[in-house]
């Protein structure tokens, strides 16, 4: 008889968001007449850039032709894109990488969610709390998280609280732990980190031989001159640590779907180049990007590209700024907000955060995201993202200041 | 220290078409006024119908305004797509479907790689024999298959051969199995099932508790009335089969990359749904297909689409029927070609599979795929695609024809 991976009915309810969608679908049915504003879910909602559109309706004319028409690409991207990336993402900032050493994907999501394929079930894995559910639900799944407790923790994790008292920022274990979730600027608090900060996790990765899963989609937030965009501007990170990047947060790639994972070649554990393997698992189980979206990436580089997306980064950033300083003005307690699209506030009088969830759901009709699907530590939070129109932004804020 | 998944060490060179294409690149470089004529890897060479540019052009449209802009979609597909699909592909053949049986996803290869994240490691898998690499490269990196022996076989695996003397079809386990991947028409022998073969299985199935996974990526190309396109037109297949089907072959979507897979709400193991499961695992995994591509497969389904992609099918099925009789009038034996793209060929002489495809690459320029790249009793055999323009193929068997 067949048996099933068990630990799926390990996996406490469904995945956050679509927890969130429906109980939006029901209040919304519920009250049909309220307008919504949402914060919730981090999607983006300006258009592509006219770069990128240009680019897609090339590559669509193509795909009608005998000559332009592309099959199968290579599974790991077209060189053309992954040039690309390694020129403007990487050479830009001191970085230099070989295109083998990146693998391009439909989505970080999948990337992060993948990649525990190539680590065995017993590895300790440490994950920042609260943290993007992804990591947790997908180690959880192949039988590294052990079992979900009453308190919210999964047994076999290791937790790194990342709390108001420590600024938001995740502390070097206290016991070796071997895989290593980073995300910066952190989703859901919106903090970054410095290369000092980087640099202890490459040195204690280094010294114990742990990897670090380094999750930087949100990269194109960064206006701080001090803060890395990368893992690999900090000197030795190629031998420990993997990096997602996407194009769904920097270029509004959500529903287009393209992002790049690099696996340096100096990464080897256990005597086993991560890159082989991650190359030996793309190419069983995903069979690439499409052309078209891969032409659109690519046009994301162009000059009219570069400028066209930087101009949407720098809206969504001013709506960062508006909810940041509009709470703060309120008397509420903001994190977050400047290198990044999301904001952390902290709930009034102690509120559970499913509950002050509920409570700007009704009250302000703004949909936001709980703290606490973010895990134990992020109780007592909520995440605002700036992903909306101004308009929509300020008359969020206006809102949820009316009602306190 | 971080610890690997040693699977993967035990995993023999490279995924069988990545080497082909380097043995060819290899070839080439070294003789550059050769004029290859492809017909090792099943990728198609005609563009996309019209009526599927024309819509992916206004879905790009659309993404270009703020009206039209779609941000992250549902991850199983969005249900235009999924109404379309269980109308035009199952409806129409008598089988009903619910819409969230439907998952949308980038390709049949992700999904019947990704699969096997809801099982065990302890299920008992049994692959034909030659087989569609994926299953055994996939279950092997998650250690269901064991290791690799000398003999060209995994010491875990059930292999079931397909030979000559059983007319190419799987015979019923003598021995209790969990898992059976199937495609039918089959990958790489181009033969197909019967409803009364597939019964078997289904009855198989339902009375050892067994899983089916059935691979339908070339169910287009069927013209015989009597050949089932889905499992599922068998009773009681609902309850133990997987289905996974592709736009790839149907409509010429290699490089453009969309399929779904059908997970039956019956489908229950262990008192855990499979569909409940595989929704788990894509909403954490995953996050969903392109809006433009998703556009572009419903575009498949138009009235338009439909006699533009029948049209492609019936060039490609033209080319498999000039291989099929050509080499057969040149006294070859010679299998598959009718409902399916692909020609199964014997090779002269036992020449060893690899010696013969060398042979065909050097002396008539044509790139074949070579049988034991299927598993051990593909040994004797190569494959051979239609899936070229039909000067080509007409020219390849000329040239075949004349070094023999």
């Amino acid at each position: 008889m067949a048996k099933i991976n068990q630990n799926f009915n390990k996996l406490p309810g469904s995945y956050l968001f679509t927890k969130i969608a429906k109980n939006v679908a029901q209040y919304q049915a519920k009250n049909p007449d309220d307008v919504l504003i949402k914060m919730g879910i981090g999607d983006v909602t300006r258009p592509l850039a006219p770069a990128v559109i240009e680019s897609m309706h090339k590559a669509v004319d193509e795909m009608g032709t005998f000559e332009g028409f592309h099959g199968y690409g290579p599974e790991q991207g077209y060189d053309f894109l992954r040039s690309l990336i390694v020129e403007n993402d990487y050479k830009s900032r001191g970085v230099n990488l070989d295109i083998d050493e990146v693998f391009v994907s439909d989505g970080a999501k999948s990337d992060c969610g993948n990649i525990v394929d190539l680590f065995d079930v017993d590895n300790v894995v440490a994950v920042c709390d609260p943290v993007y559910p992804v990591y947790v639900d997908t180690n959880a799944m192949s039988g590294r998280a052990g079992d979900f407790g009453a308190d919210g923790k999964w047994t076999k994790l290791y937790y790194m609280p990342c709390l108001e008292e420590n600024g938001f920022l995740p502390q070097i274990p206290d016991k070796k732990v071997d895989m290593i979730y980073l995300c910066f600027p952190n989703n859901p608090t919106g903090m970054t980190a410095n290369k000092t900060e980087l640099k202890k996790w490459v040195d204690y990765a280094r010294a114990n031989g742990s990897v670090i899963l380094f999750d930087s989609a949100y990269e194109a937030f960064i206006s701080d001159m001090d803060v890395p965009h990368s893992i690999y501007e900090i000197e030795g990170a190629k031998e420990v640590a993997i990096e997602f990047r996407s194009f769904s947060k920097t270029a509004g790639f959500t529903g287009t779907r393209c992002a790049y994972t690099v696996v340096p070649k100096e990464l080897v554990v256990e005597g086993t180049s991560l890159n082989a393997m991650w190359l030996r698992r793309q190419c069983s189980k995903f069979n690439g990007v499409p052309y078209v979206v891969q032409k659109a990436a690519a046009a994301v580089y162009s000059e009219k590209g570069k400028e066209e997306v930087k101009e949407t980064i720098a809206y969504y950033k001013k709506n960062a700024e508006v909810i940041y300083n509009g709470l703060k003005e309120a008397g509420f307690t903001v994190y977050g907000g400047v290198n990044s699209p999301y904001v952390w506030m902290k709930t009034p009088d102690n509120k559970g955060s499913w509950e002050f969830f509920d409570f700007l759901l009704d009250k302000a009709n703004v949909v936001t995201t709980p703290g606490e699907g973010f895990g134990p530590s992020g109780e007592g939070f909520i995440r605002l993202t700036a992903f909306n129109t101004y308009e929509n932004t300020v008359e969020a804020v206006n809102r949820i200041k009316k009602i306190m």
